[in-house]
């Protein structure tokens, strides 16, 4: 029996990465190899099992070799912590065979929402319930942040990309009182990553190089509840968002720009006050000094996300604006973060804030 | 001394392209050099006077060794129509010192806002005046389009390539009255030859590749006032918007995501009727099947505008997405049909409605 | 009945396209329909028939409502021209099905090869035969051009995209004996429009962007037999290259870098003089100017062949740099050129030497 | 006074980097960041000397209010390592004013060529002479690798982006005389960081994107001879290239296409042999599996290299296709790596051979 020591002489978590063909699953390998306590346990997939993970994977030749199985409750036990990057739907199944004392984190949407009609709304099916939510930097109205519900928490549902971005550019407004909660426009463009690896007509290459496209418009993305719901708990009321998302011609990355009525009373120093307090002692929130706008090029790989606020006088609009890595912080940097915190690791374990640039 | 013919025995039309080093000269000539009934004639430019065209635009064989001379009222005469690819605030003098019968094509900005005041806040510097702008498919309150005032005009004011984007976008709204004018909010994204040909750190390809990042947030960007001076004679009343521009991986090419609440009354039936109406006999504005939707990719090159509509009943809000291209139907195409309808020549002569795609 | 007429009073003529909904399909539509003799007859198309050609190529609007119909010898029928835009194989049958006075351009590999073993090595199966072949400016070592061949043809083989580049930027070499033939090395780099639509994993948008990898690597192409076919008619002898083609990170074009040892006694100066030679008098054939080099950016969409040749002294090889729009003059713009010469009309018609760019 | 600690108890070693504002430099701070065993120490510019890190590396936000001093022997003193990322011709001065205990790494070219003649030719000035080179992969003749001659070094002289990527892939082949050494064909395509972060026309994102086109054709970068003095060593007899650069639309990366003629009695088995030879043990070179190509995608951000190699019996030559990062493993985790041995560290610490895709 092979044991495994990490460095420090601490025994080293197992975990275990189900769809790990997909994009999700391949950004939570390339920070598992680099996380000082995990060790990667076993690899599965839907249609792909059965082959190497270097098909799927090239850019990670640690595990070129590595056979990706079929995903099951069988293959699953026995790890310390269970990342589940599936298609939406199949992770409650997989999660109630799994014991209670494994750490399951969710990458999809079942368990994000805590209303089961919107759920039906925009996802159809029964509601799985919902789970600890993975979005460490969330305050509420009552000023705790979603933080304090991970620790030691068994259970995290990952938040959606759109969400982690567009809650954490607009959340400080809210929960400062200085923003109005019923007319929010948010308009976002994301790299095409975001759509997945599924084989479809207008995401090849030489569809997507070069052009902008919207789709989802009329509020119907299913992002869009899960958006609400953060930004209701923020402000302590309920918030209703006008959400577009666009494609861009990138892989990676997503700029949300995010716009709301001032509240009677705001100014522009109240507003970069509240931003300024938001953002201090977070390790990954980062509000560029005046005068720098987010770039998705800048944290591309990193956990960080860069935001900046303006106020537009004229409009009496707050206009936000952030940047984020969707497979990163918007998905597996997320997922880490939020372990590292569940298990009493240093939250920032694993990751980086710096972006691989240009 | 050489007479031109063109095919069916008429005189060429003769051009004079000044900024002829830049994008937007560069898609005049060969815009120019497509269309049946001109000639180019002079070429000029600023520090590049005295190159080969050749260098600066290798994608014009057919005036590959033609000589750049300097901008001067001197090398600009004895046109028929000059077009001015000029900076911001070069025109006015130039312009003055040409014949009031020569067609004079502005794609500055210098002669396109009537308000002095909205000038001197956004521009600085004394407001040139007005010039008939080249929107021809602009309608207003009392139904009458743009067209009608360019008409044998011989001062043309070329439109932004934001405001044309957006301002056909959101106007057939406007002039049916199913859009509140108090709150519209705009999120466009633009290819980086909109910022033209300076060189700036932030241009470099390997800044802009895989990035996307905002500028001239908070209200602060110039074609704001031309925007809401469009939408407002659409309206018949004051629009005023938030737009926020942000800059895409991608040389050509803006999608325009316009938001605006809607007026009491009005419903998705109403709403998409007036777009279908405003469409209706258009040749360059294209409403799209309800469930597609316009890409940038779609239209390179070519004078379309693609718009798809939507309403987000629980946001309140219409969504009317646009896709032009900045340097065609946005300053070069746009001129060119608005020379065609002044000369009365039909108005999509020279011009195509097909994209360069994929 | 309707009587089409063009401009100048003659009666159009009709082209069928057999598969429309594909990259080729749509880049000789948007070519035809800013033909001046063309009118656009029945369109095909295999899994798509039945759709409306604007789910395929949203930049063609003029022909969004047109319905695909199966590709049947039935359909293509009662058209003058008939562009077979299909995959490999399926040319062969339906060309023997429509009458020998149409004129039948066969945008595939079917027609090419005169060799069938070659044929057989590369392709396998049966070969069809070889129909006159559409280089216009191919030269032989006799000093004819293929143009001569064209003239009257009712079959037509429009060659590969790396043919096209490849054995014009090389063919002036070998024509003037300057070039050896028995160590000539290519490597050429492809958008992936020339990957075609087909849905593979490795040409999604997400994996082409920011990334370059090579294929069929080890003279594998399909494409090699072809380019040695004709460098050995331009040398009269025959030729052997090893190809490398790359697939980069672009939606069109292809930068192919050619390079021969020099034959004993060619210098600079008569290495230049054979290329000017080469190039004179060709519309589309754009040597450039000495310390200029080709860029596929600089002939997107257009017809032209950007040209570079140098010396290297230390090496003993000529290097020569083309570009080429992999589907305008490397497919659909090669296959109207053919065709207007073919029937004795301008070869130029309905086709531009200027690109968009940037 | 402030003793820093590493994890494990160490005192860190202490980092200057010169030339901190630039594309070079950007990365070595990234890197450095993620070392256990570095603290990063003085930073220096030219120009943008006095101004914020931030302002020129947004994606480095644990160094972003630092300011740039200059470049002087004095600010990058009292460092244990020194690299420099200075523009050609300025590190031997500097170099000579550092203590011969300091560890100095020259990022550009001054120390890599050992022969005065080609330094003549190829830069022009006066040779400044040799430094171990940092390319500890690389095999000579007698079988020993670079990687000896770099232990305990004070002077590094870290390689091209080019020859790392070209000596990588072709010097197993040389070492096991399977390939002749008198016509190696060399077509590479570079990412346009490599071209540095000067402000020329040619590398706008309008410019680049898009679009592919080569420079210093004809023997003539200056890369040229420090492949050819790698490949010499590696093959014991003098070595002769054709090398063709092109620059491709992507931020980072090197795609080179290497070929040579095979030597008498070589065959594919005992190249394949030799490439897994040379791979074998070594933690950044991959040789993939039969049947797959390297891509650019896949080591971005990463110190490795991918490899594979074919034999195209016909031509009579073999195909080796080599992809690197151009900042990491082609100049900024090169000199880590080569650090890290000379410092006696274990050689990979702080790099990762996982890639940051999609």
């Amino acid at each position: 029996m092979v044991i495994h020591m990490t460095a420090d002489g601490t025994a080293p978590l197992r975990a275990a990465v189900a769809g790990a063909s997909g994009y999700a699953g391949g950004e939570l390998l390339r920070l598992l190899l680099q996380h000082p306590r995990f060790e990667v346990g076993a690899l599965t997939a839907g249609g792909n099992a059965g082959s190497a993970l270097g098909e799927h994977q090239p850019h990670l030749p640690a595990l070129a070799e590595r056979v990706l199985e079929a995903t099951t409750p069988q293959v699953l036990a026995g790890h310390d912590v269970v990342f589940l990057a599936l298609p939406h739907g199949a992770s409650a199944e997989i999660a109630a065979a799994l014991p209670e004392d494994v750490l399951v984190v969710d990458c999809g949407a079942d368990h994000r929402l805590g209303d089961a009609a919107a759920w039906e709304e925009f996802y159809g099916g029964a509601h799985a319930g919902s789970w600890p939510y993975g979005l460490p930097e969330l305050r509420r109205a009552d000023g705790s942040t979603q933080r304090e519900a991970l620790k030691g928490a068994r259970r995290i549902a990952v938040p959606g990309c759109y969400p982690t971005a567009v809650s954490l550019a607009l959340a400080p407004g809210f929960t400062a009182g200085l923003l109005q909660g019923d007319d929010v426009v948010v308009v976002a463009a994301s790299g095409t990553s975001g759509a997945g690896k599924g084989l479809k007509p207008h995401l090849l290459g030489a569809e997507v190089m070069g052009s902008m496209t919207p789709y989802g418009v009329g509020g119907m993305h299913r992002h869009t509840p899960e958006i609400e719901q953060n930004l209701s708990a923020a402000a302590g009321a309920p918030v209703r968002i006008s959400f577009t998302p666009t494609l861009a011609p990138m892989p990676r990355g997503i700029l949300a720009t995010c716009t709301a009525k001032l509240a009677p009373g705001a100014d522009p120093d109240s507003v970069r006050a509240a931003w300024v307090d938001a953002c201090a002692g977070e390790p990954f929130l980062h509000l560029l000094p005046e005068g720098r706008w987010p770039s998705t090029g800048a944290i591309l790989g990193s956990n960080a996300v860069q935001l900046q606020v303006a106020v537009d006088t004229r409009a009496g609009r707050v206009v936000v604006v952030a940047a984020v890595d969707n497979l990163t912080k918007g998905t597996a940097g997320g997922a880490v973060q939020s372990v590292n915190i569940a298990l009493g690791l240093d939250e920032g374990l694993g990751l980086s804030a710096a972006g691989v640039a240009p």
